[in-house]
């Protein structure tokens, strides 16, 4: 087999084998196909497209690229939650005690990763105490115990996919269907969960900007994950402005433990509650999706859930006051407000510029050197369809250092106020199954 | 200027200014983009394609990165033909002295590459004696002289499109027509020539094997030639078949003999008066191809076009006796006849293999390192339209070596007999200016 027929192929618009991808994936992978081949591969799928067999095809062939995580060991269907990214999304903080405490396992892996705030182990961090430096026996026993466990990502999984979307990332060819559902998928699979709930985003804030490609993402994704034998579903979310309040690390467990608490945001709540929902049906610790959200509001009510948040934290050694004294999570030295300039109607927050005026507060990673600020943050005071008078808080600044007038204006700026009201965006467009 | 940007833009279908394309071929030759990047960019390319001022500019980038020939101390209006390659092309041997004898002044500079045969410098080579390593100052001397030199390349011409086309071939990016177009022009117009005539092959035995694709190629090069200030024309003609009879070095220098002296195969003369012509024209030695053609069969037919052909090889130190008497060319040790197996018509000849089969016998190279053997090759005695008896001569094999019946097989099976006769096609099929 020549890795130039391959192309030539690809190019023509014909599909390839099984064998052919995993020449592909594999050489690839140990070097033996050269880096200018596989991008100008890649360029020609971007244009040909992928079938539906070529996709799951392509995924497995990642997956067999690198480790694969055995969750065998904790009782139960194991669902993973995964979300395609934006602004302000604290909803991994409340899901995983909110669906363990209806009796789903949660078994996360998760890493730290750069962008606009830390990854889900970065927030945890905010915790005092709280430790992700656990072995894999205790991360089994602690899931099988208390339902909910997080363990950092320390094992090699998808090694195929991390260089690919590295070139991708480089060449131009990221923006391409089957190339993104087959490396989100090969990572959920490699992670050993049976069930998978996608939460793929919509809108300015989202990789996504479209909804017709959002759900184009979605369906090719949930067709690759029950193909390749893990129950998945997907919904799509709006992203048009940050998710919630709190853009930060510590400022969105807090925002958690307010959502927990039955106190949250009215958008974070009810896509926990969604998202919350498909994940108990592919537990199949509920017949409906009804049925599962009224279980999860009962939990909520009652306090099981923010109990659930309790254990698990002083399970993995960190603080539990926490919950009941957000004081005691990192706090910022200054708190300025954005006010409004003007009286009106919020009609739009550009949520990439509330995202990057937190990295530049400190609180996500430019590169992989960078040292997270856990404290800093942005919580938006009015989100899109809210009225606003002038000099009233539009948002508040959290941050350690003196920023001066212009991280304001940012934060300022990405607000739009108009005469006319409009009607929020949906939070939900659609689910796939 | 970021490269993925670039490639991001090209994919998108949006054109390059000429900053950019300057930014790729600088960066590409000097080593500062990478080939990751190139080849990715070269499938856009391929399915985007490239307006006809990308096409200029691009021939305009790729000449600027290498040595350029000067020709300006040749008096007269330099014409350079080009043909996009076949098999047994003789027209450069023959058109050469032709179009000098008619005042056209041919400044041949010419290389010895890979193919079925040599290029023409080998061939020339098989003429005792005849000698291409002459200096600059000699080479100019001998044109202004008489009218007609060959000098082997030295220079180093368009080296960002060795290196593209080198990674084109093993990226299946080859097959665009921009590319392709630009690459040809770009080292027709660093050899330094006025103007240039184009002969681009169509059918089976060429690269272009479709008429309306060879069409949509010459089109592109006459707009590149004449927008960079070269007078440039094309004819596209026909290689469905090998062009005249002979395939291999000496074996095409004596054909071109004979067709200087007027006994040439029908198809190989009348393509030397149609290129001659449009040469003539281009150097504004005929105003008109009538009228050209009437002059260039005048030289043949006078014998001062076979007279001129004896000036310039005993010029470059050749024997211009092989004029006269073949014999003193290489002869092969053996001949053997490939013979028709049953009674009918030639309706088809592989060039392709029959190509195959005279590189097999070693009239050429298949890596740098190939020594070619100038004497042997093939010579065909049917071609299509042929009407031909069982057990008649198809082709005769000039081998220097036993290859048993293999070679004979291939050869036999290059050809096509049928009971129907069918009406040989065209030669020339269309001019572009």
């Amino acid at each position: 087999m020549r890795m130039v027929d391959l192309i030539e192929k690809k190019r023509n618009g014909e599909a390839h084998s099984e064998a052919e991808i995993d020449f592909i994936i594999q050489g690839y992978t140990a070097g033996s196909i050269p880096e200018y081949q596989i991008s100008a591969w890649a360029m020609a799928v971007y244009f040909q497209g992928m079938n539906e067999e070529e996709r799951s095809l392509m995924t497995n062939a990642m997956v067999k690229s690198g480790d694969t995580i055995d969750l065998s060991g904790i009782h139960g269907i194991k669902v993973d939650k995964h979300s395609t990214g934006g602004v302000g999304d604290t909803t991994t903080l409340v899901l995983a005690p909110l669906v363990a405490s209806v009796g789903v396992p949660v078994a996360k892996m998760s890493g730290r990763g750069l962008g606009h705030t830390g990854g889900t182990i970065d927030k945890l961090e905010s915790v005092p105490g709280f430790n992700v430096e656990i072995t894999n026996e205790q991360f089994t026993a602690l899931v099988n115990k208390n339902k909910v466990a997080v363990i950092g990502q320390t094992q090699n999984l998808t090694p195929a996919d991390k260089k690919l979307y590295g070139l991708r990332d480089v060449t131009a060819t990221v923006n391409s269907i089957p190339l993104i559902a087959s490396s989100i998928m090969s990572k959920k699979i490699a992670s050993g969960a049976d069930a998978i709930v996608l939460d793929v985003k919509t809108g300015a804030g989202a990789f996504m900007k479209e909804l017709a490609d959002a759900k184009e993402l979605a369906e090719a994704m949930v067709k690759i994950g029950n193909g390749l034998g893990r129950r998945t579903s997907a919904i799509i979310s709006d992203m048009s402005q940050p998710l919630g309040n709190a853009i930060g690390n510590a400022l969105e467990v807090k925002e958690a433990i307010d959502t927990l608490r039955g106190e949250g945001p009215e958008d974070l709540m009810e896509l926990c509650y969604v998202l919350g929902s498909h994940m108990m049906v592919a537990a199949e610790k509920a017949r409906s999706l009804e049925e599962a959200k009224a279980h999860l509001k009962e939990a909520i009510q009652s306090g099981r859930a923010l109990e659930q948040f309790k254990t698990f934290i002083e399970a993995q050694n960190g603080d539990p006051s926490v919950a009941d004294d957000v004081q005691r999570l990192p706090q910022a030295r200054y708190q300025m407000e954005v006010t409004a300039e003007e009286t009106g109607y919020v009609t739009g927050i550009v949520a990439d510029q509330i995202g990057t005026a937190a990295m530049m507060l400190g609180a996500g990673r430019a590169t992989k050197e960078s040292v997270i600020d856990l404290a800093v943050g942005i919580v938006l005071k009015k989100k899109i369809g809210d009225s606003v008078k002038a000099g009233e808080a539009l948002a508040i600044i959290h941050a350690n250092q003196a920023h001066g007038e212009s991280i304001i204006q940012t934060v300022r700026q990405s607000f739009s106020i108009d005469k006319e009201a409009i009607t929020p965006p949906p939070l939900i467009y659609d689910a796939i199954h």
